[in-house]
């Protein structure tokens, strides 16, 4: 059994304070499946007519229960959530089928809904069966006790690998009046499949229709949780949901795009919510002790830009760089050049904490090494590329690879 | 400065001996450029005649004498090769290319030849001004020094962080004579910019149609070179090159495809020399302590097997779960996945050390990971993957990932 981390020296100072959100009640129990003297199994109920979007892996080897989401949000119907945090269920064959039917089953007696309803999402080991008795035996009493402002047990139920837990919540004008987001998420990374599988859960009380919520959602991921790397694994059961109970009454009517104008101040609040919580992701990242922020200019396209900064991001020899203090920038150039997006080699500027140290496909005149000194020691750490052949941009966030990554997944099951 | 680096546990034990290419000469020197005592500059004199073929790096940021290579081998004509192993002569802008200029002006008066027939190769840090007179200024005393016999000298002199010599030989028959093949090269990785470029350098005194020699160069390098990887970064510098002096005498003639059978011994021995040095380059791998093989069968194509296999040898998380001497399958089923090539996970089989461990989707009914435990523990790791959906395959090769990467890239230049 995988010892206590310490702390991340990137968590933050205190956590979000969530409001209680009309609709969603939320309980935790201890299965003891793997984790002593905690909780690792949340359910959350949703009231009757709440709608649902979801972002999954694209992992060809995803797990059971992420087959099961995909099929339920055709449906875009949701009334519960189980989540448990001790065995991913993934790669576990036709042994993991049956007990997400055992506990879906179980969910719909206890909470009164179809099938359909009902949505799994498990981490943890790869490839260890998972019995379902555990988990469904727990369903009635965690039924019983779900209260609207259980949040903090919830964010802290799911955590395997995590050293704090993720919280964040917001507020939008939507139809002249206020409505509420709240989120909470787990995961060391994207990214890592043992334990740091990238789960996230936001809840709303506005009435969304499923197409449009849909599309505001993977278009919120692209900005956040698929913005942020720490390791480029990609994990079996990376999950995000996002659960609209429209509890406050207002369901805007009528809009068919999500660039509307009465839609922008619910997709600030929402990227707002998901950036939070994927850069407290970044923070919790496996042996982190920098966050590192990757600005790409001038790209041939927003996603080009993307690519170059994941390629930056994921590069080993810049993460030991920044984990060395080293202003090496030499690896940047590195890493545009092997992303194998366009790129004008005879143009690329690159600023580090602002400064530029190179432009005109060379070292910048007059840079001095030395000036970047205490940007390099600190826990912030800024990167801004132009590419210089077009106007896409993106921002993605990583940390740096330390020894404390290899001690964490080189001793993590033995 | 480095500290020198303690001599990989993963080294042959020891160095293959060359003998003399007829019409290949070589010398070496030092220009003090970064190092002290030891020579870090390379002559490759070929007599007229002899023909070339290279494969070099695909990165959109290539270094100054790699545009030089890809420009010279159209002509596909060599007379000198200079390597030099100081700096990389990378992102250096016009200074860069006037030093390359400069050298090549020099060759051409020093060796008597065409400025095409002139090919260079530089690794070393990146971004810093390389000037040309500590290389020019020694052509003319390495040119009358150059001899047949200087193989181990060479493959010294061209070393960065690597920790050993890389050097292969091997015999072909061709047109019922025997033939040669030599060759050299450094690397701690396909891959690392700063100072672990793979460079390579290959001679035979067969002579060859230079069509053909770049086919069955382009060919083996996909089945060594390119399925090598250390830590997933792709150089600004690789290069690597095969010249044929045609001093034996024997030219096969009329031969127009590699799939000649006229050419299968001589294809057989320019494979066992690339993939000789290409383990070599992964026994040296940064801070490697285990070799491990990758082998996937069941692809759609060899192409995606290769993918496969580079997903799987590039994920931090399976290197250092082997690191950890952890037989972590769960990791290999992720970086299947996360392969996005198409693979049958209710079909997937994954051996280690010839034992199945999964197989139909699922753990395989009686494995005991007890029983892996000594080849855990052993320097050579042996991984088998099939995807189970179509006839392809291919090997790859990669080393762990462990501390003492860390420690050679997060202090290298501080």
């Amino acid at each position: 059994m995988a010892k206590a981390l310490p702390l991340s020296p990137l968590a933050p100072k205190s956590f979000a304070d969530l409001p209680a959100i009309d609709g969603v009640r939320l309980a935790t129990a201890a299965t003891g499946v793997k984790y002593r003297g905690r909780d690792d199994l949340l359910l959350c109920v949703l009231d009757k007519g709440s709608t649902i979007a979801g972002v999954l892996t694209k992992s060809k080897t995803c797990s059971a229960p992420v087959d099961l989401c995909r099929a339920h949000l055709r449906t875009g119907k949701v009334r519960a959530i189980i989540v448990n945090a001790s065995n991913a269920n993934a790669f576990t064959g036709k042994a993991g089928v049956r007990t997400v039917q055992a506990t879906v089953k179980q969910a719909c007696k206890v909470v009164g809904c179809e099938a359909s309803e009902v949505y799994l999402a498990s981490t943890g080991v790869i490839g260890e069966p998972l019995a379902p008795i555990p988990i469904t035996s727990r369903l009635p009493d965690l039924n019983d006790t779900a209260s609207g402002d259980a949040w903090m047990a919830a964010a802290r139920a799911i955590m395997t690998t995590d050293t704090f837990p993720k919280l964040a919540t917001a507020t939008a004008r939507l139809g002249g009046k206020t409505v509420t987001i709240n989120g909470f998420a787990k995961g060391s990374g994207m990214i890592a499949p043992d334990m740091a599988t990238m789960l996230g859960f936001v809840f709303t009380d506005a009435g969304l229709p499923r197409a449009l919520m849909q599309k505001m959602l993977s278009d919120a991921a692209d900005r956040s949780f698929n913005s942020i790397t720490v390791d480029g694994d990609t994990s079996t059961s990376d999950t995000l949901l996002l659960c609209a109970t429209g509890t406050s009454g207002i369901a805007p009517k009528g809009i068919r795009s999500i660039d509307d104008a009465a839609l922008k101040s619910f997709r600030k609040a929402l990227d707002a919510v998901l950036q939070d919580l994927a850069h407290q992701t970044v923070r919790d990242g496996e042996g982190a002790s920098k966050f590192v922020s990757v600005k790409v200019t001038g790209a041939e396209s927003d996603t080009a830009a993307r690519h170059i900064g994941l390629a930056i991001a994921n590069s080993p020899l810049v993460k030991t760089a920044i984990t060395g203090e080293d202003a090496n920038w030499g690896r940047i150039v590195m890493a545009v050049g092997k992303s194998g997006q366009a790129a004008d080699r005879d143009k690329l500027k690159i600023r580090i904490g602002g400064m530029l140290v190179a432009s005109k496909g060379s070292v910048h005149p007059g840079y001095d090494e030395q000036k970047l000194v205490p940007h390099m020691q600190g826990q912030q750490i800024d990167i801004g590329v132009d590419v210089g052949v077009g106007k896409g941009k993106a921002t993605v966030w990583t940390c740096d690879l330390t020894h404390g990554y290899i001690d964490i997944n080189g001793s993590y099951r033995s």
